[in-house]
């Protein structure tokens, strides 16, 4: 992989803030003059979102989390081929709402397929490409998905039992031990522009 | 595997006749007081019919090769978990159009991805799952395509090349030379009737 520019992924249960940390982001990045694509998954491309569409439809209730799985890294691996490798080839900075760190925590713990049939399945979709940083925002479920609730209707897996969600959780503290290095995390109850400041210098060391 | 059934697949190049054989072997297993179902990747579920959606459309000209083998695995899993293994469970007879082998002729031997990767992606997606018999209709590649032109309008993988057909029908005879024990071929170019009663006679000393 000749990869030159920088590949940045936000992970964290849903309502913990992700888009409106990657918006900051941008905007920060943008203003010291460097060249960002904000994409998100499951999506991306076209077929991303067409596949995403499938996924997330309430009223596929029957769907086995095996194909679940196999769906996300499907659209993973459009997203990679299509956007993100040619962005990093370019030297581009890639900010991505949600990675592999997603599948591992929702469908490899919380759906319990496994950490390593999660990674398993990805590493044909990735093709073995691992984010430069990740940025875990630390929220609690209850806390994240009553936020959520207030925004907008729920999605299939949204609509998920509040066990399901602590289950993605201890998903995510699980990754944030195994990939220290890769995984920062910040505390998803602080102020917005406390985490957008812990995020940005963190990143700041990496970019500069 | 709790299996009692018994699971038989059809395969051939587009245009090989493999669905007239199909509702051919369904009547005489039917008229014999067997159980039958008959089914088809990609679909056969809901879900699966989705996917089917996304792979086949002319539109989505963009799509990686393994986005594309990675999307029929996903229609897979919930076909094998929905439909085949309850089916084989109720000690059914369930007839196939297209299993795993597809995948391996197409994604695997034409778009090169290697037959070891799609074995790879599939064994997540079947749990292990072979059938039991597997008829491969052999017919040259360019006659199986003009019948289908004659037929209806192309989908996104019949409309490929040549060249593309030919290594698919390559890949068909690999497999067979791979698997002698499962796969039983039949000559396409014969009448529909002969073909169905080679056929007929061999699944008769499997079952009975």
């Amino acid at each position: 992989m000749n990869k030159t520019g920088c590949f940045i992924t936000m992970e964290g249960p849903d309502g913990s803030g992700k888009t409106t940390q990657i918006q900051l982001l941008e905007q920060v990045l943008k203003n010291q003059g460097y060249q960002v694509w904000v994409t998100r998954e499951p999506g991306g491309t076209s077929i991303g979102e067409q596949i995403r569409k499938i996924i997330l439809d309430v009223e596929n209730e029957e769907m086995d989390p095996m194909t679940e799985a196999i769906l996300y890294a499907a659209a993973r691996a459009q997203h990679v081929k299509q956007l993100i490798e040619p962005a990093l080839d370019k030297g581009m900075i890639v900010l991505c709402d949600r990675f592999l760190d997603s599948s591992v925590a929702y469908q490899g713990v919380a759906r319990g397929l496994g950490i390593d049939t999660i990674e398993g399945i990805n590493q044909y979709a990735t093709g073995g490409l691992v984010p430069d940083i990740t940025f875990f925002i630390d929220m609690d479920p209850v806390i994240g998905l009553k936020r959520k609730k207030d925004q907008a209707e729920l999605d299939r897996l949204e609509q998920e039992t509040l066990y399901f969600h602590k289950k993605v959780y201890e998903g995510y503290l699980a990754l944030w031990k195994r990939h220290p290095g890769r995984i920062y995390r910040v505390f998803g109850q602080d102020t917005v522009e406390n985490i957008h400041q812990q995020i940005w210098s963190k990143l700041k060391e990496k970019i500069e």
